[in-house]
Order: C-alpha cells, then structure tokens, then sequence
C-alpha cells in the first residue's frame, strides 16, 4: 500500500472512526437546563411549531442544516459500488459544507430498489434539513431524481454532480473564453461526455450565452446526431443536425474542448485541429482526458483546466456548493433556480479577476496569480468565496421570487 | 405567556435555532488536509468498505451514530401535530444522547402516507447509523412499525417510548417491591392505560417474573377482558380471563398500580382499596394519574413513583437510552434483544442500592439519599450510570449472541 493511501486510511480511522460529529450548541450541564432543551421545556417550540412550520427555522437547526444524500451508484470515479460504500464520500462532503460554509450537514446513503422508491424516501425525510445536496448518483437516473424531488420538496434540492460541476466551470469556461479573446455567443463546443456533469454543463453554458447548435456532445458512440435512435431524452436536447460523425470531425475548429468522461481520449492530434486560441478543460479526475504536459507540448496558445488541485485552472465544485446553499438557505429559498445558478458563475468569475491575498497564495502554494491563462479559477482555499458567492445567490433569489425572506441587512459584506 | 414558556422558547432560539451542530472532527485546515478527507483520499475508504462493509465502522463515524426517528404522531403529550412539530422533541433527544453517552446523534422526520410508508423510509437509510432511535410514534402502528424494521434492518432499532419506558419502570417496580417485601411473581398488578408504554412495561414485568394472569390492564373501556371483542392484537395479549370489569374491581387487594394513561383517573378511594404496602407509578406527565400529595395523605404505606423532576422516584427514559445504545454499539449487536433489556433493569436496580456520591446528591438538589421508598430510582445525574448499564448491557449482547464483536477490553470499567 503507498505511503498516501495508507495515511488517507489513517485518517478516516484515528483517534476515532469518520469525520463529522454531532455536538450540543446549547447550555446542557444541569438538570434546569435538560428541562429546558427536553422536558418539559420542549412543549413550547414543538406548539409554536405545530401553529406554524415556518417556526421551524427559529427553532431548531433545520435552517442551517444541509443533507447529503447517495445511493452510491456513481462514487467518485469508482462507479457503482452502493450506498455504504459511499458514505466517506457523504462524511467529507459533510465536512466541506462545514469547513467552507459553516452549515451543518449530515450524510444519508439510501438503499433502494426503483428509483421511485429512492424519490420517495428523501421526499419523506426532506423536511427535516434546511436543504438537500444530492451526491454521486448515476446518469439517467439523476435527472428524474432531481426534477422529481425539486417538484415534490419545500426545501432546495441540487445535484452538486450535474450543478456544481457546471457553475464550477462555466465560471472558468467563460473566463478562458475571455482571456482568449473569444465571444461564447459564436464558440464551437465540443463536449466529451454525456452524462449527468456533461449536461448541466452544456445546458448552463447556453443559459451563459452559448448557442445549442454550436454544441458537439460525443457520447460512446460518437457524435450525438439527430439521426440517432438509441438517445435518451436528456442526450436528445443535445442531438446536432449535423454530419459530423467522429471526435476528428468535431474538434476540427472547435473553440472549446470540455471533458466530462474519462482519461486520455483526447489525443494530441485532435488538439492540433482546434481554432487558434483554443480552451481545454479536461474535467476527468485523476487521470484528465489529455495529460497537461501533452496539451501544452503540441501548442502553446492554449487555456487549459482540469479537476486537479496540482495544475492551474482547477475546476473544483467545492468552489460553489457550500456557498450556494448557504446563500439559498439564508433566504429560505424553496429552490435554486437558474438566476442563482448564473449569479454563482458571475461571483465565480469575478473573483478571479481580483488580486488574489497574501494568504491565499501561501495557503494554495503560489508566489503570485494573476487573471490570465493560468489563473482564470479562484483557489479553493479563497475565503473571499462564502461572502462573495453566498452573498450573490441570495440577491438572485430575492430577485427572481424564490426567497421566502428578505436579504438580512448588511448580509455577507466583506 | 409564562416566564418558563418565554425561556423554553429562547432557549431554543438564542444564540443561534436549534440545539444540536454538525462537528468537524478530524484536521480540515489546509489542502493537503482536505486531499484527505475528501478527493482523492476518500476513494480509499471507500474501496475498504466495498469491499468489506464492516469496515465502515472502521473508517465512518457510523459506529458512534444514532438516529432519532419520529413521524410526530404522538409527541410528548400533545398528540399528534406531525413530523415537523416533533423536530425540536427528536433534537432534544439527540442531544440526550450526546450529554449521557457521548453519542452522536441525528433527527430525522418522516412524512408518510401508509404505515408502510414509514417502515420503508427507514429501511431505506438504516444503513447510515449504528442503530435507531424510534420516537413519539402512536400506538398500535409503533408496534408493527418496531418489529418489521427490527426484522429488515441490520442495526439494532429500539422504540424508546415503549422499551426506554418498560425499562426504567420495571426497575422502579421491582425496587418499589423489594422495599415493601413483597415477590413480583404473586404481585397482582393493575396498568391502567394500553397503549404503547403500558404493554412494554407489562411484556418486560413478565420477563422479570410477573405472572401474565395476574395482570389487569384497562383501555377506555374498562379492564381488558376475554370476552371483548373489540381488543387489537397487542391488548389481546393482556385480555384477562376475569369478571372484574371496573377498576374499582381491579385495583382491590391489587399490590400494584402502573399508571401510563392521564392525569387524575386514580381516585383516593381506589388507593384506599390496594393491598397493604403498594406500590402506586403514575407516570403520566407532566400531571400524574394520582397526585403525590393525595396519595400520600390517602395512606402512609405507599412507595410511589411518577414521571416528574419534583418528586422522588422519577421514572425517567434517560436513564436508560443513552446507555442501552452506548452498550448495544459498542458491541455492534445486531438488535436489542431480552436479554440486554433486562440486564438493563437489574444495572438500574442494582445502582440505586449504592451510597450516592455528593456531587449526584448536589446535581440532584438532595441532602441524602438511601435506598428505601423514596429512593427506589437512580437519579438521571448519576455518572455512574453510563459505565454500569452500557457494560451490563454490552455484556448482555455477547452472552446472548446478538454481538458481532467482543467486549473491548476494560470496558466501562469504572
């Protein structure tokens, strides 16, 4: 076993099992102060409550409190290995919420037989958080899922894995688009990848400005067409009336290369096709969809992203989803709709445009960064990110009607 | 609204909603941290419970976690006002668990249609946590509910309104006799109430040697009798083959009042009519089936417990759940069987024939405290509680072979 893998087991395993714990945030000692956080004390909020389930929020942590929920069927890159297995996975993500947005969150893994039944058990259970982060569930499947519950929940459901991956790089997308000195209304897209990230991507990458017919999303079989039959209706938004058949068709002139698949299908010969100044972001993780080393030894006038942290350009959802739930829950927003979702890609984008502070440098292992090639994403380790992205979220959903409060006064100002 | 009620509710409210957070317990600080918890370190323990699911105790904090469950059908003494209303009495509970037991703890509200439902929703995400807490569930569904997920799950699921209660109750109990000279196996026994509580406490009073026909339980009704025929499965159990019909038929010469109904349906003159040297628990709460104060000025010769801080003898769940978990974990037992059930009593029991430490008497609010009729009851501040019923209860678990581990060595030693 490596040295690394050994000590990610060492972590996951001392001084105690997991990561996350649960703690008393009130006064607990004395019997005076059980009879009040039990009973009988506990009476009164549960009728306040009963009188009206908005008093919910003033009452218990249903307010701050986010689940992340799998049924382990796409973790990670691992696959389909079910939901115990996942659970490190729902613990860490847990943990993030908590290290980066101070929400408390706590991870269900669903065992389950038809997708309905795993609808109907989050729905049964939705109530009890203020939010619910859906993790590492597998394509088509996820798609239903989340329509479904966003329909049937009083609380914001997201997929980080189609959502958070899409704002994540969209933010980065548009801004290598810029740095190229290219318009995202006339891109030529090329999508490697049709599933649940690839998707959200390309969808909120229209919603940004992008135009659907510029887009070539290529599944296993190649170019999806509209004289395919063997599409579901999530890869049909996609399908292109086109000719173009072969990955070497598209990429011919592509502007923008997105990976959401697997590693090294994108061979340098293909990258020598694209249009002047082109942007590659090669999403796969660990392994991207062409090595760095390559892209940049077959041309130099290249931006390029991938999901890992030892690279420039490092899409990473951790850069959004704490702060777009804590900004959607300090609204009680019911839902995070597509104006939160481009106020995500704007704070996002924005930020990489200023100085980037001492301690960020330090704390991400630069001497400087700069907007530009190599620096079109924020660190993860920017704390201007909780402020920046909570704070435009919930200005969204005021805006566009999904907030059931108003912005609280002096909000996120930094 | 009076000075306690405003305090329950600020208490709930201040500094910030609700009682209980979700906790960072391992280092979260830098990226090399963060590498980790989450991508790429998580992908090992991940692979070591796919593998083997019971490493997930190894590498997850589901080893330590608890779920404290409820549909809010019969909260506390208010009824049924549904799950979300029940949210602070689950939280309190699962601060409960964290203050007596060092366990971690969530609650979960289910919104269900069917009984089925229900049951479904839990079996689905009962793999999440080391065991389940129901809670607040009405009879006679909590009965179905308790055996079906005990048969479909794989983690010990114990409804604490019915065992939490038969436990500390039978401990009282049996104390209660021992004090007044008298053998449970000749006491005749009077539960006025059939509901959830009544028939735990029952079933357990027979596993502790109670003889069935010598039980006389009363509904709204009157005493529950061979010849109703208006009886659910779970009455029909304690249908006496008797032609006393009144508790005042009952309650003559009987050695023993169990009280788990409403306030004041125990009138002085039934009292009077009660065996030499009874035993009288009115455990309904916050206001007793008989008041102490007229009881005691009814006859001298009492022991009497109730479910109240304010009086001796309080028959209090937390004197038991927090550490039948603590044990039933510890050991990974697959459920909670008989066995650990009883052991639980006999600690209990056992306990409160020790001399009290001062700083129990000081918590508690006495000068002293000696085994006899007004000390038949541990006192829930009792620190030695935790060490005495989890290992009884652990060691319960081995000898019965419901454990999946051993004992761990020294354990609970104190």
């Amino acid at each position: 076993m490596t040295d690394f893998r050994q000590k990610a087991l060492d972590y996951h395993a001392f001084p105690k099992p997991g990561k996350i714990s649960v703690e008393i945030s009130k006064p607990a000692e004395t019997a005076k102060d059980l009879s009040l956080a039990y009973s009988p004390g506990v009476a009164e909020p549960v009728r306040e409550i009963a009188a009206d389930p908005e008093n919910a929020y003033k009452y218990t942590a249903k307010g701050n409190l986010v689940a992340v929920i799998s049924n382990g069927t796409a973790i990670l890159g691992l696959g389909n290995l079910g939901p115990l297995a996942s659970k490190p996975v729902m613990e860490g993500k847990a943990l993030l919420f908590k290290r980066f947005a101070g929400l408390d969150s706590v991870d269900i893994e669903v065992k389950h037989r038809t997708t309905e039944e795993f609808i109907q058990t989050v729905e049964a259970i939705a109530d009890t958080f203020g939010g619910i982060n859906l993790e590492d569930i597998k394509a088509p499947e996820c798609f239903e899922i989340e329509r479904e519950l966003i329909e049937r929940c009083n609380v914001p459901v997201f997929h980080d894995d189609q959502h958070g991956t899409a704002i994540v790089t969209a933010a980065g997308l548009i801004n290598s688009l810029e740095v190229q000195g290219k318009d995202i209304a006339e891109a030529r897209i090329v999508c490697m990848g049709a599933g649940a990230a690839a998707v959200a991507c390309m969808e909120l990458l229209i919603k940004c400005g992008a135009q659907r017919e510029n887009i070539y999303m290529l599944d296993r079989n190649g170019v999806i067409h509209t004289r395919r039959d063997d599409l579901n209706e999530y890869k049909a938004l996609f399908a292109n009336n086109t000719d173009k058949r072969t990955l070497e068709d598209v990429i011919t002139d592509a502007d923008v290369f997105v990976g959401v698949s697997g590693p090294d299908v994108l061979p340098a010969e293909a990258v020598k096709l694209m249009a002047p100044n082109p942007v590659i972001f090669a999403c796969s993780n660990p392994d991207p969809e062409i090595k760095p080393e390559l892209a940049h030894a077959t041309r130099d006038d290249l931006v390029m992203g991938t999901g890992r942290s030892d690279y420039p350009n490092q899409v990473n959802n951790v850069l959004c989803f704490p702060f777009i739930f804590r900004g959607a829950l300090d609204v009680r927003a019911t839902r995070i709709n597509d104006e939160m979702k481009v106020a995500a890609v704007d704070a996002i984008r924005a930020l990489a445009k200023e100085p980037v502070p001492q301690e960020v440098l330090v704390a991400s292992g630069y001497d400087s960064l700069e907007f530009g090639k190599d620096y079109v994403i924020p660190k993860p380790m920017d704390p201007r990110l909780l402020p920046r992205v909570a704070r435009a979220v919930a200005v969204a959903a005021v805006e566009s009607g999904v907030a059931r409060i108003a912005l609280p006064e002096n909000y996120m100002q930094d």
